[in-house]
């Protein structure tokens, strides 16, 4: 592409960095703001500086937080010896939103992959092995998606608590082997936290 | 949703109001940028905010520019007798791409549309109607969408020019009626240009 201008190149340039987004996508959403008032641009990117200065990470779940603890922990209501292990904080959301989990979290951060070069340690298991070990947990809820990546880290994640007594579950699975946890809807992914089942029945299907 | 940070919040509710990025979408974005280093973040903010707040509109043919006029228009040897008539800026940028054409362009910034509310006065027509009857274009080109929308505005122009002597045609189809001339091929394109009717005959068909 041949831009006629150094600052709308560089737009582009930076926008098409994004993930699922190309140059003309890029460019297309570029002119679009050249169109608006200067005002929103301002404000988003605002916004985005803001977002990564700002914002915390929940020391206790690793949960987006504008706080040191994040609102569910920091909650008395709720039961903090059940952890529900999620991927990413999309899926903190998605089971917030069935309102039929009263426990807390624990965000990984990903998914072992070696493909991808993710093993454990770019990720935040041995805080959750601590938590598991200081002996306040009574069950891990693996809520991982059912893809290879996803049963790995959860098997890793329960050979690290062999010997801690502590019980863990994988959620049931109302919705096809294979499909993103988020993009569930809100009764399946609901009952399937409630229908949960002990994780070693979980490895003999 | 519920976000367990506002500033997560504000940036995917500014990220949203994006054309064509919905609210997962938006979220999706967001969080790739926190785990992205935090220069990655502020250059595409300052990028954006740049483009906004430095970038001109050449004030001979409308185009993006960084300067007063656009380097097509201050290049000396292009024909400036010749202006050919797009809706956009990528327009534009993807003529220039097939190197066929030597002439001005004049940039519309849209095409008339009676249901979007888009009337002649909203478009960079009267300055286009200036320039012919100033008497130094030999030729319009119109290069618009071959929608009812493109088909309406190139009508209206030619109407404007009733008097002045001006040729006026259309750039050849080799694609099809409703394509978007961004999406064509460069040959396709080049070859377009080169084969165009005059806009009278394009009325008959
Ligand atoms: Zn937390
Ligand atoms: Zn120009």
């Amino acid at each position: 592409m041949d831009f006629s201008s150094k600052y709308l190149e560089q737009a582009v340039q930076e926008v098409s960095q994004l993930p699922g987004i190309g140059k003309r996508t890029a460019l297309r959403l570029v002119l679009h703001l050249l169109k608006q008032p200067e005002d929103q641009t301002v404000s988003l990117a605002k916004a985005l500086v803001d977002v990564k200065t700002q914002i915390n990470f929940c020391t206790n779940c690793h949960n987006i937080s504008d706080h040191k603890l994040c609102e569910i922990c920091a909650n008395p209501k709720r039961e903090s010896q059940y952890v529900c292990v999620v991927e990413d904080i999309r899926d903190v959301m998605a089971i917030e939103n069935t309102s039929q989990y009263r426990g807390h979290y624990h965000v990984l951060g990903g998914k072992i992959s070696p493909m991808d070069g993710v093993g454990p340690n770019q990720l935040n298991i041995s805080t959750l092995v601590d938590k598991a070990k200081a002996g306040k947990v009574d069950e891990i809820i693996f809520a991982l998606s059912s893809t290879l990546e996803g049963d790995t880290t959860n098997f890793y994640i329960f050979k690290q608590l062999e010997g801690t007594g502590i019980k863990t579950s994988t959620i049931a699975r109302g919705i096809s082997v294979g499909d993103e946890l988020e993009y569930a809807d809100e009764i399946t992914l609901g009952r399937s936290i409630l229908n949960r089942i002990p994780f070693e029945a979980s490895l003999k299907s």
